[in-house]
């Protein structure tokens, strides 16, 4: 059955949890015509959430579907009071472990039948439905865990809620769907964590000159503590084996250096360029295609909106930008991302009224 | 003196090395009316950069100035007989690592204070003089390590050279680079290339749900093992006590996680958490402790003009700030660093004039 008939019923979908997942997924239905509402601990959480997605809070209409994405030490609790609170909805999960969660549901519940669970491989490293966006799903990995007494019914809707938000819907079991979670999520968390941790020691002026290199590779570094200390607890046993084997790999580079033995370097070097290249290209990722405009202009209050003001006379939309301050210094680096023929229109615009308007580039 | 000073001696530079590096380079010089020519071992480079940049190959005019830009295991060869080709030009060698060439030049040669070393903090996954961009070095860090004997005229060129490169400048000591570039460019080669490795004993299918996370955190197990191997090797005690800490790291993450100690386990990962912060904005720029104002604004243009004239009304400054679209919606949300008492005004000026702005957040 196509998505979208599998998809027809729901008329409201709420959403427990107005977090970054619950505020995305909220976006995406609401493009779609889904009326969305909103519960969250946080008051303030759930009304960023329903202004953002033109949602509401408080209770109404009852939902067709029930969608539960708060960290994964409530989700149990709070599947199993939403397939009582709710006896006719479908009620989905979205959590990233498996094992645990539907054990207890269905070990707790006979409405159990009703109840799918969902990890979608998207997220980011900053939180909250202020960082939510209708496309976060896109071009991503949407894995279904059905319970073994989940129906056909609510196992049509969560692969079709996949597809709605752009994802490459797959299937799989609880076990398999942990061990290669540990694997491709847990363990570069863990490793970029470590390697922030060496830099906790050092001060900022010995980090001066850390480039893209360093940034890409600490990026993960800035998840949250909590949520990634109750996943990575929850998965421990595949974690631990994950590690052990990274750690095989460090005496060696430690052994290769002190020996000075460049073969064994470059035999390490080279098996982590063929790791590299066995990971397979994004799932179908729709490819942004902006132009980098760089403009240099005065650090000071003011020049932005000069700025932005001439990009409305232009008429031309800019999709993202980025600032990059030099310190010590009385200029900064705006690079507008825009359309490729919004871009030659702009720098055309800016060069004429003066402004330090640069070769756009792909 | 002012940049264009110290450099308007260089009539020509002679470039040994037609790479990436030494190519963009020429490409800057020429478009700054500089005559350039290359030598390199493969006539078919030398002969593409002087294509690229209109410079020419062969013997001619004595330069001014000489920039070697190979791989550090020539370069200190290469300097040496620069030196003595050219009695009385400037010589600049371009390399990732400086303690040992330093010493073997300065050893060596009784033409030293001729000699400047510098290390711009800038490259490309892809090599080669048809990857050259004049820009590669716009906004990077362009390191200078002089020699206890270098002229100061030769320094003055080298962080001229920088300057006109678009470069933001620095002077470090040799032994004080090496530290820091095993800190920020080594270790995170080494913890990329250690998780690659992992990697290389799967299948492609085990990998198939690989998100952004796992391919930032490998992307530089792709680099080039020799060229890597090289350096590495030459940086090999500092690299070898960078990688001691990171096991001690490793080894209490394994024991919080066979403990199920969740405290130490935060505690890990709020360590890594605190060093990722510790990595300046882009380019060095000092860290900040902004306040994030999110702002939901119509997706169209003339908006942001009209956010950042209120901003202009309001006094405040922005720091910097990330715009967010919901493809097919039409509202796009704008988040504002500021400071903490400017996040606070602004609320309150937009919410009067009835912005959607909401909670600032640290």
């Amino acid at each position: 059955m196509p998505a979208n008939e599998s998809f027809s019923d729901v008329k409201h979908a709420r959403i427990i949890g107005a977090g970054l997942i619950g505020t995305s997924i909220g976006l995406a239905l609401r493009a779609r015509g889904v009326v969305v509402s909103f519960e969250d601990l946080s008051p303030a959480n759930a009304e960023l959430a329903s202004a953002l997605t033109g949602g509401f809070t408080g209770d109404s209409a009852e939902p067709e579907l029930v969608i539960v994405a708060t960290p994964i030490s409530s989700i149990g609790t709070l599947v199993l009071g939403a397939l009582k609170r709710h006896p006719e909805s479908i009620v989905i999960d979205i959590g990233g472990l498996k094992s645990k969660v539907l054990n207890e549901v269905t070990t707790l519940s006979a409405s159990d039948h009703r109840y799918v669970s969902v990890h979608p491989m998207a997220g980011r490293e900053i939180s909250g439905p202020g960082a939510a966006r209708a496309d976060l799903f896109e071009g991503r990995a949407w894995i279904v865990t059905a319970s073994p007494t989940s129906s056909e019914k609510a196992i049509e809707i969560a692969l079709a809620l996949g597809e709605i938000l752009g994802s490459t819907t797959y299937r799989l079991g609880p076990a398999e769907h942990d061990a290669t979670i540990g694997l491709v999520s847990h363990l570069p968390q863990m490793v970029s964590s470590l390697l922030g941790s060496v830099l906790a020691s050092r001060t900022p002026e010995e980090l001066l000159l850390a480039g893209q290199g360093l940034r890409d590779t600490t990026r993960l570094a800035a998840s949250d503590s909590e949520f990634w200390s109750e996943l990575l607890l929850a998965n421990a046993d595949i974690n631990i084996e994950l590690l052990n084997a990274y750690a095989i790999q460090l005496s060696d580079l430690v052994k290769a250096l002190s020996e000075k033995n460049e073969g064994a370097l470059v035999e390490i070097l080279d098996s982590g360029r063929t790791g590299q290249k066995r990971i397979p290209g994004k799932h179908g990722a729709r490819v942004r295609d902006y132009t980098y405009l760089p403009v240099v202009i005065k650090d000071a209050p003011g020049q932005l909106a000069a700025l932005f003001d001439e990009c409305a006379h232009a008429g031309v939309n800019v999709e993202d930008l980025s600032i990059e301050h030099s310190p010590g210094q009385s200029t900064g680096l705006i690079t507008l991302a825009l359309s490729e023929s919004d871009a030659e229109k702009l720098q055309i615009h800016l060069k004429n009224l003066g402004w330090s308007a640069h070769q756009p580039r792909k």
